[in-house]
């Protein structure tokens, strides 16, 4: 079976590559989602990728996965630490979402260290860098495996 | 005389009826319009509706208002927790908003307790599904036959 | 079918009219309830009516309105911030019951936007004067009229 | 020698057997009270009983215990988190008071798990129904009887 | 002129002379007020006297200040750290308030060094025993001389 | 029938007797443990024993008391305060325990206030002294007594 | 027997009657000290003033107040809310000292509300403007006549 | 050399000069920009503005600042208190920012007084009205005269 | 190459697949140990493993994993949030540790929400049942690949 | 027409060039008020300087500037983040001032990012080292010019 | 006369000199304890020593000194900041204890600014490398020749 | 070589020897320093000596030292707690402070466990009455012997 999986991206994650690369790798947005693609490929998963940095296009591109996706990577960047919203969102839609982080959130300010969105998604993946993204296809997958389809 | 009167609904409330009925009730947010906009009509009430998940959006509609709406039902959905945008919005249009919830937020997690825009409210009315709004729209009404028009 | 609805008013609401009324509103409470009763009549609701500046009477207040009430329209002043007592009153009578304020606390000193009671109310209506509680009978009448009659 | 004991009920506690019997037990007060006063005739104690959902009658029952009775047994309800008044009457009035719930109230809401009276009383017993009263009895009479009479 | 002070004295001040003598000092309550009176009478000032355990009968008996008193000494007891009731009181009557404790309640445990009523009042005289409130018919005094009666 | 309970003493009680007896008596622990023998002997409950200054050689004593006890009478001591690895003990092992202390922890130090074990228990004893621990005995009889045997 | 008192004044006091008079008053400090020295000779008091800016300036005229003073009326100003070097003086010299103000604090702002100095003083008097010294002069005088003279 | 500046403006921003002109001042957004550009251009400082209350617009605004300007005077309004997604932006850039605010923040509600921008901007100005800009262009060009060009 | 790990649990999760199997899964230590050393195996990856409910042994354990050890799955249970002792220990030891849950720990009670080790690990993974230590072998694996060996 | 600024300097601001650079710059006090009253002349504002280790003779010094100064840039060093002292000296003496500093306070320790002053000046200027106060000069020039003069 | 002095010294101490060196010194534990006991037979002081990462092998070390150490230089580790099971052995075993810290754990994290364990010691050391434990010696050789030996 | 040490004390402590001397000791501050400088010579250290009750001449001596002093023992009394301008003195001057105590200050009130000082300090000594000199004399020998001297 083909598991159909969304990675959504939030708020400055278009500039990796570019911004504080001690923090966050060298890796760009693209190749990081090209290298997660053909790594679904090789275990029967279908990538589809979204980023904005606009709260409300996130919560629209969460909305719209009933139906399209059956997992959600989501790294939601600096939005994990204030947007009811998007905690919201994620609760309404019935999809089992990973809470994602290229670095460990912990080591860093303290504010980081509180996710609101945490308590509504399946787990948490925080401090790979980019493997970071492939943990959570293999949670996801692990997931999806382990319980009936949504369909 | 005949009312104008703005609905806007914040976040996740174009999911009303999909979306954790067991919480926010069964009916959606179509069918709550159109029973407003009746029940509005037999009161000489024009009801206008707008939702968006975009806070800015939000924050642009509530500017809108000023010329065209008497007073306004605002469900902010998360929002009424976080968004001091909206507050300052809602204290720059000068028309009166009634912060109105389908849940009793109260009764709820902790964080739902607060609203950084209720001060800046005429009132609030909280917990009767979508009686709520039609509670806001006779709120407003009553509030306005009591103060000369805004012009 | 008449719903029979008890109006509470808690500490210091006997003095309205008289007591600040840029906050509170230049009706005294017997005028409030006098309106109220013939604005419940229209309606086929019959109100009683209960004020007391002692927390304990209050607490009795709630406990004699089992069997005789299908609803509350409570007022409880000052002692929403602080009074565990009518907390645990509201959540032993099984009667739903609507927090009604005639300002808009959350606009006031901080003490006052938080609320002991809010969490076992069926819902909360404040700011909007004496017509809070035609709003919070009106409230009640959707709510009962939606579910099956208590006996 | 016969021990002379005060049982103190405060607010709600009329409507045991009624109220939540899923927390606090399907006994009413009154027979609570009897088997109390039955278990106390078997061990040569005298039990008298108040009950009262006003602050300032549970105050005065104190302080009329002051010549009447060796020790109290105390259920404070929710006048266990906020009423000072009572600290103050139990610290001015000599008698050992033994603080009894019914319920384990440190297995409820976060602000049942303060008592203000605690820090005056003797002991605390908690969480084991009807039995609680039984307890704080026997612990009164083992208090009693390691020291001398109070005259 | 004749001015008419009302002393009111709170829960468990009922038991002074009894109660921690350490602590609040050897005079009883009637002693207190019978000097009291005799110093008011060599001062040209007429003293009634009020004392409850009961917050409701205290909240009462400002209410009934209104037309009888032109200042009041009011010792709240633990009141003073939780009852908004009595500080809503206090604001309605628009008569001066002088919040009167016999001890330093700054000097005692940490709880007593709030008080909800002092942002009310008049001012606040606290330390002195029963010259507390002797001071504080003085302060009224000044105070009541220093502008126009209350009618 | 007879009943197995385990009394369970931790950190620092090896010292009762010799470690500040104005605070928690001059009787060791073994005289304590003797004593409720006996006292359980005439009520057919049969006392094991355990006490360690170790925390997880506590987990370990719950742990194994499944299958071998019928309800723990438990004196965390100053593990009450902060050890979760107790708290997930107790939850872990579905036997009824009674947290039992000997002083009056509530009148001591702030940080002795709160028990991060007391959520978990069936209930709390505090402040009787070697009594305590009788109370807890009879407790846990009552409770296993009203329910079906654990098998 | 003639007392004699130290008044105190601390930062910002030396501009009164032209610091924001809707707070503090009219009357300067040299008037507000003239009238109290006439007052105090009325009484057989001999008043004695200090005034500074400087914290540490304050301290030596407490210290210096050993030998030389039997009593303090102390009107620290922003020193109250943080000059834990003041209380320690304070608590060093061993004569009664009275924390005194002319407004009343706790009507302000927040931070007025906490006085470091209070615990360590015999009393308190706020909020009655100039007659706030009177008072406090007073409440010496009945202290100091109530127990030995110091020497 | 030319400095080319980047003037942002957060929400509600676009009703200066209409909105609560006692806060904000009577100038609209478009004469600030207007007087801004000329007072650049005398100075050799080219003057480009954008204007959003979309978060995510400000994100993005931010980030195509790379390459296209020298320094940032950004007026965040509300969400400098809590868009943690604008503090990251700002950090990913490598550009200096001048938090600015026309009001002094810090003499309003207590939520203003905090920025969570403010510990990754070149430094703050707030309180001087529409003058703040032009000092934040001047402490820009200040900053870039001083250090070597971006390039 | 071959890759040598340890995988260390704390206090009470030798109970696994018997202790509350609707948080923690049905699967035993032993079981999910098994299953780990032959997924291990597969990918050339040498699993020792170590269990205590003694913080200090699992100190201990972290110590000598110096020089047997390239990297850490570390379990710790209700150790992740009080356990600053194994802070320290993961700090001093200088190899890469993996916080691993087996639960959701932000889903349930808040204080479960602070880690006071994540700070100091290389990642965290929580909420993947069993899996959780499968994607904590790999994230290891991935680390460890990507940087020299320790030797 | 000619300003009269008084530019304040608090504690170990004295030190400047000396303490550490990378925080404060290589300029001494001397060259900054050198270049400053360099930079005034130009612009018709006469520049008068005061610098003082002690809190008490900085409110001596803003006492002094009632009818010598129009305006005063305050660099207040430590003492903005708790002398009440400055606070009210500021609030007293009716004459506009800036709060300046060098360094960006809000990117260092916590507790520099509060300022009890700011709440009762103009306005804030922070972060652009010595340039902070040129900019506050022109600021206080900007509000001198845009109202009558003060005398 | 010679003293006999336990030093005691908890969790991962065992690894000094291998363990952040340049936090806590490049010295072994064992050079630390052969230097203190040729330091201490100088002075006429026997030392012993003993380490555990144990919380619980601490406590029992503590008892066992009762009869057999007159003093004790304790280094608890992060034990400091959070073992009240530590804190009730100190106070229990009624011997002299200095705390004592290799680093100034003032200058590090938060959370190790507190000490849970001083308010029973007789004093604290903190931040001279191994020579902490000389001068921790030398202060207890102080205080005991300063008193009549225990026995 | 001989070293400089320059001893600061705080306010209040010139009373030394007459103030509570259960907390502080019998000896005063002249015999403490004279007995300190014979300590000193003995081991080739020369001792200078300040005492002031104002927080900016205590900044005024630490300035001084630079140049006259190898390290500086300070005893800054209630300073403590919140002299920031303490801190930054310390931070400023480039040499060791050992932060000294007479009494424990983690024994007394909760405010005196928090020094604002430490964190740039040296080390901290504290409990040992005027003995903690000494030890702190000794402290700052052992540092300077440690490394190269300043100059």
């Amino acid at each position: 079976m083909t598991w159909k999986l969304l990675v959504v991206n939030g708020p400055n994650l278009n500039l990796l590559g570019e911004r504080e690369p001690e923090v966050y790798g060298a890796a760009t947005l693209n190749e990081i989602i090209t290298d997660l693609t053909a790594y679904g490929a090789e275990r029967g998963v279908a990538i589809a990728h979204f980023q904005s940095n606009v709260e409300g296009e996130l919560v629209d591109a969460l909305h719209r996965a009933r139906g399209s996706a059956d997992g959600i990577v989501f790294n939601p960047g600096a939005f994990s630490h204030y947007s009811i919203a998007l905690r919201d969102a994620i609760a309404a839609i019935g999809i089992p979402v990973v809470e994602t982080h290229l670095s460990n959130v912990h080591a860093r300010e303290d504010f980081r260290r509180t996710s609101v969105l945490a308590p509504v998604c399946l787990g948490v993946i925080a401090g790979f860098g980019a493997a970071s993204y492939r943990l959570a296809v293999d949670a996801l997958v692990g997931c999806l495996e382990a319980r009936p389809a949504e369909g």
